[in-house]
């Protein structure tokens, strides 16, 4: 291959990791107005986030494209294969993100007429807090190429797990407390439910990000919670 | 390309397509008797059927390397290349399938002990057969390559969604009726939820056979619930 090709194609491989980047920042922005919105019972907000979910669909669909374009055409060595991939991969998980994040602007309009912000409201806007941040942290690694930044999302899963367990339990006393609260207090649990999953995502963009630059899987270094992670 | 390499990639291919329906069997199979374990509070099984789950994540990274080996080395043209990332997505959706499925075992556990099988029980194995069902129909669809098969199954949608949308307020009810029911209830929330989703799985399987069959994109010929499907 002469030099000229391989120019083009790390170029191309730039690219695709800008869109994945720019992708991110979109994913990340739909992830923080629906904890907003959830948080404000901000109606309008939330209307403007399901609408926004589409142009993350399109993206997804581009950067796949692409990847698969230049898996195909160029035949990459493993380093660069490896990089594709993750593009591809990152794209999947903050299509999935953003389908989370939807739904929690879907029920902050359900919510907006049942239940006013509350106690459990700021637990659960803490939680989102969290998941955001440590979703913003793992682009960063990404975009920066630091595998040690990566690794340091992805060990620190647990906080997220143990996170929701505790609102899981508060959710629960709350319904107990007020037979009223049960159909609002159903839709905090998938809104917790809808969190703990954009946090699993962010720990796999980690473990995505770790293997394109390793080449190897991240070491089970820290035990895993048996919860239910679903 | 002579005639000998031809043959020996649409042989790769259809060993791969070969792994993906090996890969769907054992998908449906958890997906069943985690239906069937829950209906009876069976934890002996539930057990086995997370133990079981490791399987499928590797029979998924399995498929991912053959397909994207494929994709690199033989440069295929756009039908095989459909096949191929059909193959990968669909193993992606089963892998997931699988987690679903594992986690109504992991929740058949705990509700063995504070929630006897009754007739929210009965409502919620009702949906999950529906929803076994259409996994396997669509898996069938994809063995056979039979387009209208996996058509069906698409427009058969919102069956699924109805389903859930009664459920989550039988679910309500049921809760409301009895606060000791809460704890239970929530985890049977969650059961639903997951069926739900594995519903959405053979959903997306039946677009992508279509797209792999067709090149083109199932049309939107039915109305779309807005439903929380998350």
């Amino acid at each position: 291959m002469n030099e000229h090709i391989v120019k083009s194609f790390e170029e191309e491989l730039n690219q695709l990791a800008a869109e994945v980047v720019r992708m991110g920042g979109l994913a990340e922005a739909q992830v923080q107005e629906a904890i907003g919105a959830f948080s404000r019972r901000d109606v309008p907000l939330a209307q403007a986030i399901v609408g926004r979910d589409e142009k993350l669909d399109a993206l997804e669909a581009d950067i796949e494209r692409s990847a698969i374009r230049l898996i195909a055409l160029r035949q990459p060595m493993a380093n660069d294969l490896r990089r594709a991939m993750a593009a591809m991969k990152i794209a999947m998980n903050l299509e999935r993100c953003g389908d989370l994040a939807k739904n929690i602007a879907k029920r902050t309009q359900i919510l907006a007429e049942s239940d006013p912000a509350g106690p459990v409201t700021r637990s659960i806007e803490r939680m989102g807090k969290l998941v955001a941040a440590r979703l913003k942290e793992v682009l960063d690694a990404y975009t920066a190429s630091e595998v040690d930044r990566a690794v340091a999302v992805w060990t620190r899963d647990t906080e997220v797990d143990e996170h929701y367990e505790s609102l899981f339990r508060e959710l629960l006393t709350y319904m107990m407390g007020d037979p009223r609260m049960i159909t609002p207090g159903a839709h905090l649990l998938f809104v917790a439910k809808n969190l703990e999953r954009i946090g699993d995502h962010a720990t796999n963009i980690a473990e995505i990000v770790h293997y394109e630059i390793t080449g190897r899987e991240i070491v089970s270094e820290r035990p895993k919670m048996d919860a239910l992670t679903q």
